[in-house]
């Protein structure tokens, strides 16, 4: 790794804010100096970058849980790579490492915003998802929120979603039977043959609602929902009493301009359900075991992932438009130098 | 009370399931003979009884949290009366009780369905209100699941009800600034003067969303909401991060038959709210500690309650509809005997 330090990157940035669903002139592809590290901080070459629906949130006018990006930001999201120039203790050129790098060739970070990663134990991709934010994110979601215990149903809304396929694996591995829900039988069929939950249903058959208490003859004691929307007025008719919905995100809103009006939420009361909203940023405790468990999984062939790659820094927005679609099967990543 | 037992008594049955509001040909008046207690049981003569929107839901055809009434069923309900002959042990003739006797004059009853109750503490009719089964349930969801801390908003909706002025008196001695919505300016003064809200706004007045927002300046830490529909969705957007919403009950909704759309449901998301449905019977482990510090609050004179008396059994349906529509003040409650 003696490469001379480069000295202009591209970035991407954020140029316009969407009305409903995002087009590629949102964003816009720049090229700027390369910044050079001062003490105490790493140079990162930017190997792999996550594109994810919380992204769309924060192109909004308006905060959420988190701040929305202003018109000139670099598009935030998190990226695996290789340090390239280290003037921070406990840092080596050649050292991976992953971090809130953003859309760019090249990011300048200081130790606390990076942490390593062991690319012998699982190739540095998992560590953007299935072992990394990803995975944790269903991990809490499931395991502080959802509280399965064995022998009960859990049910997760993109189940061949990055998040969602390592919720249904944990939920298996708890002893719960694990019912997916999905667009398309090509992902009903990835849902239950490499991600192993015992059924998955298809949102867009006709017969879904059918389709979808036939799936759960026990009821639901665990709704793990990414989606809201029609999809969670579905599925509220079919909760036990006492039933949990950690609410992860609501992929099926992020675009409407005019929210879905949700029918059957006497069902909450009826049946005593708790809905929770949270996000990962609140629950930084709950990493250590989190990965420990994650890992451990991972270790032993009990979570399987499945990753979209595309290529190419420049075609980010497209790709992160088209996984906001559904496009995308597992973890929808970009390889920031293209093929 | 060397009475003659009775041989003969009034019994109201469910007589007809409603369609949206319930009238009164949904109830019949029956006379029937009075059952004679066997041994372990005790007669009790039904002095008041409480007439509560719960009912509503077990008016459906399809259960609830609770299995719905069958037509010819007595209707349900909770009454303070007391004991006119007793083969129990531990129960004499004259004590007062409190119990689920429903709506009729006798009923007989064992002593694990009956508690007894000190009349000289306070007046018997406020073991069906503050002091009973609505003060407990506004405890359990209050100080369980709202969880308030000094300083934080508590906002309770239906807040001249039952429910809810015990819940913002509860408030207030926790600290919390607590703020009503009622429907009406005479409710929302009783809501200020009698119970010592900080603020209560009308949902009626045309401005409501605006007066909403300037009553809860620091936003709404804790929702407790009665009513469900729009007043929770007017609501939802003045959410702080991490509020709670406990779910008692959705009045605005029993009478339905095309429910309302809740719109703003993504704010659950954004503000990582918790939306809990919870029903008193799910938690006799807390009536204990509730009970004890109701008490204690109603010693102090720091819990004030009001009640609306309609009498005569006769006029428990009519007292039941007026009441789903709001028309009382505080606990709605029948004189069985009437004045």
């Amino acid at each position: 790794m003696t490469q001379t330090p480069p000295t202009r990157q591209r970035q991407i940035v954020y140029a316009r804010r969407p009305q409903g669903v995002p087009t590629t002139d949102c964003f816009q592809l720049v090229q700027v100096p390369v910044v050079r590290p001062g003490p105490g901080q790493v140079l990162v070459r930017n190997d792999v970058l996550s594109v994810d629906p919380y992204i769309r949130m924060r192109m909004e006018e308006k905060d959420s849980y988190a701040p929305v990006m202003a018109i000139g930001d670099v598009l935030v999201g998190r990226t695996v790579g290789q340090v390239l120039e280290s003037r921070a203790d406990g840092f080596a050129e050649g050292d991976w490492v992953v971090g809130r790098l953003g859309w760019q060739d090249y990011s300048v970070a200081g130790p606390g915003e990076l942490q390593k990663i062991d690319v012998a134990l699982a190739p540095a991709t998992a560590y953007l998802g299935a072992l990394g934010s990803t995975g944790v994110t269903a991990w809490v979601g499931l395991m502080a929120f959802g509280q399965p215990k064995a022998g009960q149903t859990v049910l997760v809304s993109a189940a061949s979603g990055a998040v969602g396929s390592v919720v249904g694996q944990l939920a298996r591995l708890k002893g719960c039977r694990a019912v997916g829900i999905a667009g398309g039988a090509s992902k009903c069929a990835l849902v239950k043959e490499t991600h192993g939950f015992d059924d998955c249903v298809d949102y867009k058959a006709p017969d879904f609602a059918q389709a979808l208490a036939r799936a759960v003859p026990q009821g639901v004691d665990v709704y793990f929902d990414n989606v809201g929307g029609p999809i969670l007025d579905a599925v509220l008719p079919l909760l036990n009493n006492f039933a949990r919905i950690p609410l992860c995100g609501l992929v099926s809103q992020y675009n409407e301009t005019e929210p879905y009006r949700v029918k059957n939420l006497r069902e909450i009361f009826n049946r005593r359900v708790t809905l929770r909203g949270f996000v990962l940023s609140d629950h930084r405790d709950l990493w250590p075991e989190a990965t420990r468990e994650l890992i451990e999984a991972y270790r032993s062939g009990q979570l399987q992932y499945r990753e979209t790659i595309a290529e190419g820094l420049e075609n980010a927005p497209q790709a992160f438009i088209d996984m906001l679609a559904g496009a995308n099967v597992g973890k929808q990543l970009v390889r920031v130098r293209g093929a």
